[in-house]
């Protein structure tokens, strides 16, 4: 046989690997083909089609273009796609797949990807999937279910291979080759001591480099670090990338090896954690683009409704100084950027803050150093900013008094939010509350209120 | 034998699984035996430690620690807690180190590791290191450093496994047993054409598992997807995390096969661009846990200047209408409502755009379907607002006027707050200017000038 026969495979750029021009194209050709009711040509369209690649056509598509797709591609429904799905997409072509087709789905998938799937679903919709699977898929979806949610045991895959220390490598591969129920592909497999507790790892590409007789006792790697079945998939994140690990053992309370996390799951984690975070501090609960609009006004609405509250407190802190400011209408016009550089320098820390805390880079042992640091840093700045506003404001206004007091408003408010910004995440992690969430609002109360209150402050006593 | 000897790995909480614990006790430990000059003991604690217990180490002892402990180190000092340290601290560590013990630690580095710790030597340190390095290492190295920073020729690993598809399985197993020049750990090989080009991918497990006499030709993945050296990281890893690869190939120009990037380098790229994009929002370069308090100040100062000179437009904003707050001081209390709340919802459209654009949910494709939904929310958010806000304003103080004049303002920014949300980051990104960095100012700005002027406006318009 002639080797070049097989066509090499094509060389992207960027934009072309990613396939966004070929998915817009895909989206357009398919949209139209559903039109004319061309059905054979949406199958074709659709077939081969990789299922990340599937899960953006679907999520491109109109709500009765999903349907008429749905139908067209129900009988071999890749459940794949619905794993890559955005949520709110998701549950609607569920609904539009039904249960019985649902479950057929389900069973060609991983086992951690089916109890992922599932654990999208209410109660009422499990049971109705749950009884059309059948019992053997059944049992290992329940269990899975049954340890807590953004656990390992959630994550881990059931499918795995586990082998005696006293095996040969001779031994090994003749049972790798025979054994008909392991994972479709896999990188390494585990060493497991008479109690089925994991004693090691082989990788695949050393078992294929060490001679037959030897027993693999002499080639394991047995730095295997366990992980608890109820380990949170944040801190299998964090071990992941810290150690580099393409799989680990996941045990249960006894030690007992039950699954194994591979890293394309925890790839996802990674990003999503660390994506949360970010979209927390920005005061929204989850990328929303696909939800309907009065959902994500509702969802949105809870996060404003926190900050009107903060900002009437604010604006009654203000209400305080109402005579000063009728005096010396001055201070209106420069009160907000005292507010705002402090603000600024608090999200900074802030953001310092929740970044070191959930690369675990930040705990109590140096919290003080770190401390010490930001109030040095933000206090820094403060005198800087305390300059140059100063001056501008004597420029400006011509009034060396109050140059002085932004000056010092200034300082005592960018202190201050150094404090707050490090202090605050740091309160709420070890009280077991998101800091992502609950710090934001809190901080710039903080500078707004001192920011206001140190200014108007300082001024009614030095100027009035 | 008996395989009783092995003793199973240990069970491990989240907590001990980070090693937290282990880490502080650590870091006491080694301090107290450089203070007493035990060097033997220093030795036997950092033997054996997983490198990234080892950065970790070496980021929490003080500078003069960090020295004694180098020391002890040196003959042996395993470059690969270089890769994991931060980078403030890596430049003291390889300082201390020097270029000659230096290059002895990178010779023992996979390709993609040297040339990511070379990267960030200076130019002449980068010249006295490949002096200190063998020819062969030196051509390889210099080789990776051509490459674009941030590409895929950075991040690739040139130790791979390529084969011709007329081999056999048995051909092929006999070679992976007898090459010496083989990465250490693997888990896929390559199948190129006679131009060494890849046409497709076979898994070690799949190899294992097939019989002796097949070619490759029929068990070959043929959907690999190549990478071309110049393409940017981080589109490396939305391909990485859209279609769960383990590895793919890097190709140059002519589509040859040059290397080959594996998931875990990802894992650490699909964690930094995420957490980027956070810090960059929330106005800070990068994570400076561990920089000098001079060069944090500086890194954030800048951040800070632009913020100064919003905050003096806005106030300017305000001096406009001076006259109207003298006559009546209850407009100077309620404004910075208005300008707070125009802020986060904008911050809020702003955030999910990022977070868009970052996973490539956000095309001109579908730009104007997000931006419709985007404008809708906000202002069914602002009316809902507008009416609370009314209703205590009316409450509070007792004028119909204001509470209108409060409402429609809030209304107005809070739409406006929608618009610029989305445009703005789409607009940078569009210029090719980052949009995480350049948009919060811009976007606060926004709110502020509109939410004030809307608000000042047309309450001299309407009460005065």
């Amino acid at each position: 046989m002639d080797e070049r026969v097989i066509p090499p495979s094509p060389l992207l750029s960027s934009e072309e690997a990613l396939g966004l021009h070929n998915r817009d194209e895909l989206v357009r050709a398919v949209a139209e083909a559903l039109a004319k009711s061309q059905l054979e040509d949406v199958r074709t369209l659709v077939s081969n089609l990789h299922y990340s690649d599937g899960a953006r056509l679907f999520e491109r598509l109109s709500a009765d273009q999903r349907r008429a797709l749905i139908d067209v591609m129900r009988l071999d429904f890749d459940a794949e796609i619905l794993c890559a799905l955005d949520g709110t997409v998701r549950e609607e072509v569920i609904a539009s797949l039904g249960f019985t087709d649902l479950a057929a789905a389900l069973r060609e998938l991983d086992s951690d990807d089916a109890v992922h799937l599932m654990s999208h679903l209410s109660e009422d919709e499990q049971a109705h999937v749950l009884a059309a699977l059948p019992i053997e898929d059944r049992t290992i979806v329940t269990q899975g279910l049954s340890y807590p949610e953004y656990s390992a045991g959630r994550l881990m895959q059931r499918e795995l291979v586990a082998v005696p220390a006293y095996w040969t490598v001779g031994q090994t591969i003749d049972y790798l080759r025979e054994n008909q129920n392991l994972p479709e592909e896999f990188y390494d497999f585990y060493v497991v001591d008479p109690r089925h507790r994991p004693a090691g790892r082989v990788a695949l590409s050393r078992l294929l480099r060490t001679c037959q007789p030897v027993r693999l006792q002499e080639i394991l790697d047995p730095a295997v670090q366990s992980i608890a079945v109820t380990m949170d998939q944040e801190e299998v994140a964090v071990l992941f990338r810290e150690h580099d690990l393409v799989s680990a053992p996941v045990v249960d309370r006894s030690g007992r090896l039950v699954g194994v996390v591979t890293v394309d799951d925890v790839v996802d984690v990674i990003d999503e954690e660390a994506a949360d975070d970010m979209l927390r501090l920005g005061g929204v609960a989850e990328p929303d683009l696909y939800q309907a609009v009065i959902d994500t006004t509702r969802s949105r609405f809870n996060w404003l409704l926190v900050n009107l509250g903060t900002a009437v407190l604010t604006s009654s802190v203000i209400g305080l100084f109402d005579a000063a400011i009728e005096q010396l209408v001055t201070l209106a016009v420069l009160m907000p950027i005292v507010a705002s550089m402090g603000g600024n320098a608090g999200t900074q820390t802030l953001t310092i803050a929740i970044r070191a805390l959930a690369t675990r880079e930040l705990s109590t042992a140096n919290a003080k150093r770190v401390l010490g640091k930001e109030i040095l840093v933000a206090s820094l700045n403060g005198v800087l900013f305390a300059v140059i506003l100063g001056v501008v404001t004597l420029v400006r206004f011509g009034i060396l008094e109050i140059s002085l007091v932004i000056a010092a408003a200034l300082v005592i408010n960018m202190t201050c939010a150094g404090f707050a910004g490090f202090l605050v995440p740091l309160g709420f992690e070890r009280m077991k509350i998101d800091p992502a969430v609950a710090s934001p609002a809190f901080v710039t109360t903080v500078t707004d209120v001192v920011g206001f209150f140190a200014f108007l402050g300082l001024a009614t006593w030095l100027l009035l």
